[in-house]
């Protein structure tokens, strides 16, 4: 295997230990003979695997009783329906926060299924930024206030969520399991697992059980928050070898010594990367400094044809997948919980060397 | 590893050859120094797996530029919801065929959401059987006739399609790929993967591209099969790394002969079973002998007790999950394309045993 650091905003690096593990024991699970992919979802083997999956993550973000911990399909783009389809009720209208890509397709999809009131919209702001709790002007009675705590594409990230008067829900699938937060302060919580919690295809949603509970009823039960956790996320059959994953992972976390011990690690790599932008006139970052993702570090060069060759060069030295989205150029490197300190140094020494060369 | 044979309904056995690759490549796919799972979607490894995965579709069985071959998630619980959003438009009703707790589910699903007719209910025949074509009174101008081709639970397939007015939608999850069809003859069919084409965790979807085009555009983008199509089935992140063993087992399908050869082992694996439990008094097939599954073979003995017995003896020597679905009791043998026919036989030799002992 040449060595090389993936970049990937996901699907993204993986622990390599993870890996490991999975692959040793992927024709036989702990001697009963066959893969986890092979296993009926009712069986003993597999419900373990999927209640250590929901303990890690309970323990891990210190999700209460009070919430649900659901595992389900189709990632955040899905949820982006869902949750007006079970949250916002007839007569009723959302408050959103528009801070990035991410947000704005959640705006578009919430808009076909009710009414929605964008409550403070970033979206143009260069550099890139999320919404300052002041800003927010809630509108009364709105069912819910989503944001998106990490604007993955753009690269700013909410350092403190708003204290709202609605229940708040949050897209947090490029930071969840990154830092520290306060899971009392949501309603609902949703993440696609490609970033840092495993492969793509499980998505994992913590409602509060009386926003579940008391969600519409009047929408197909495939759909419904409530139907899933009564049947505890076996209500269809679910993504098990990713669920798999997710658990082998969340374990590997805490190994790490939980998410606090992450956010310390991920905290360094970041800092080191926005150290090395910032000492140069040659790169510039992209976020606002206050609002800067510690995931998904964006910056910019003197020029497109310059990005077009350091992502092009940084490649072909092994540094993977570091072009920005291809809806806003420039160049992002994301360095979820899984990618390594050293990938971090190797960039920051391509970084001077391109510069050196090319400045 | 100990040998065992692994009669589970699904998710169910898988070729070993196909495990062993992606154990092989786990850590390192083709050189990339990435897993599957590590690789972004939008990058030029991933793309032609994708890209793989659904020219073996459309070469295996058969499909035509006329249909769009779509990777979704969710199973078939959710295009229990999808099939009527999409195709009962406002003043139209659909037309369905009850004939086992699969077809219950997708009716009481669509129930929710348009007005439903059930032209033939045969759930509660015993033998279990699905409806003759003979029995099917269309409702003139419904907007499709929805089958389940194989019910999963009680063993009963359809041989002959209804040659409707109405476009034929088929929930074909538990016997896709395991025997040669027409695809022509259908307006949309759907597949959960976990039983014949890889893990759970992706759904296969081939709709006739009219029907996509011309369905409902009022429901969220992201229940839209047109979008998807649009999209090429990357609107959200797909569930790459179950596609990427749908594009291994697919090969594998392929490497057999194709579909018609694999139908041919099938047939003769199934016939092998069939004629143990009609050569017995102890033994009682549970499906009607014209609708006999070749996917899932349920019979019942004397007892509940023995019933009991026998499922935990058999475990006891490696016979894996033939005990019958929770809702109906009996015993259950799910030998789908990747099951060997030696375990069929080692079934057979056990079912011979347990008989002189109890019989």
């Amino acid at each position: 295997m040449s060595k090389i650091f993936n970049f990937s905003a996901g699907p993204a690096i993986m622990p390599k230990e993870v890996l490991r593990q999975a692959q040793a024991e992927l024709l036989d699970y702990q001697g009963s003979g066959m893969s986890v992919m092979e296993m009926s979802h009712r069986g003993d083997e597999y419900i373990a695997i999927q209640a250590e999956a929901e303990k890690n993550i309970r323990t891990l973000l210190g999700v209460s009783d009070a919430y649900h911990v659901l595992f389900l399909q189709g990632g955040a783009t899905t949820e982006f329906a869902l949750v007006p389809m079970n949250l916002l009720h007839p007569g009723q209208s959302a408050d959103y926060t528009l801070s990035g890509a991410w947000g704005k397709k959640a705006v578009d999809e919430a808009k076909g299924i009710g009414k929605v009131n964008v409550i403070a919209d970033t979206n143009a702001a260069r550099p890139c930024r999320v919404p300052t709790p002041a800003e927010l002007k809630e509108t009364p009675g709105a069912a819910y206030l989503h944001i998106t705590s990490n604007e993955t594409i753009s690269g700013a990230q909410w350092k403190t969520f708003p204290k709202s008067t609605a229940p708040l829900v949050a897209d947090m699938s490029s930071d969840i399991a990154s830092r520290v937060i306060d899971v009392n302060q949501f309603g609902l919580i949703y993440a696609g697992a490609q970033k840092n919690l495993g492969p793509s295809g499980v998505t994992v949603v913590i409602v509060r059980k009386d926003l579940a509970e008391g969600a519409r009823k009047d929408i197909p039960s495939i759909f419904r928050y409530q139907t899933h956790a009564e049947n505890e996320s076996m209500l269809n059959t679910p993504p098990c070898f990713s669920i798999y994953l997710l658990m082998l992972v969340t374990r590997w976390i805490a190994k790490q010594g939980g998410v606090a011990a992450v956010q310390k690690i991920n905290d360094a790599k970041a800092a080191k990367l926005y150290a090395a932008i910032d000492a140069s006139q040659f790169y510039r970052g992209a976020a606002n400094p206050a609002h800067r993702s510690t995931m998904n570090v964006t910056f910019t060069l003197p020029s497109e044809d310059l990005e077009k060759k350091f992502a092009k060069q940084a490649e072909a030295e092994g540094l993977k997948q570091l072009k920005g989205h291809r809806s806003v150029g420039g160049l992002r490197a994301s360095i979820y919980n899984a990618f390594p300190a050293e990938g971090v140094d190797a960039l920051v020494s391509f970084m001077r060397e391109f510069e050196k060369k090319n400045g």
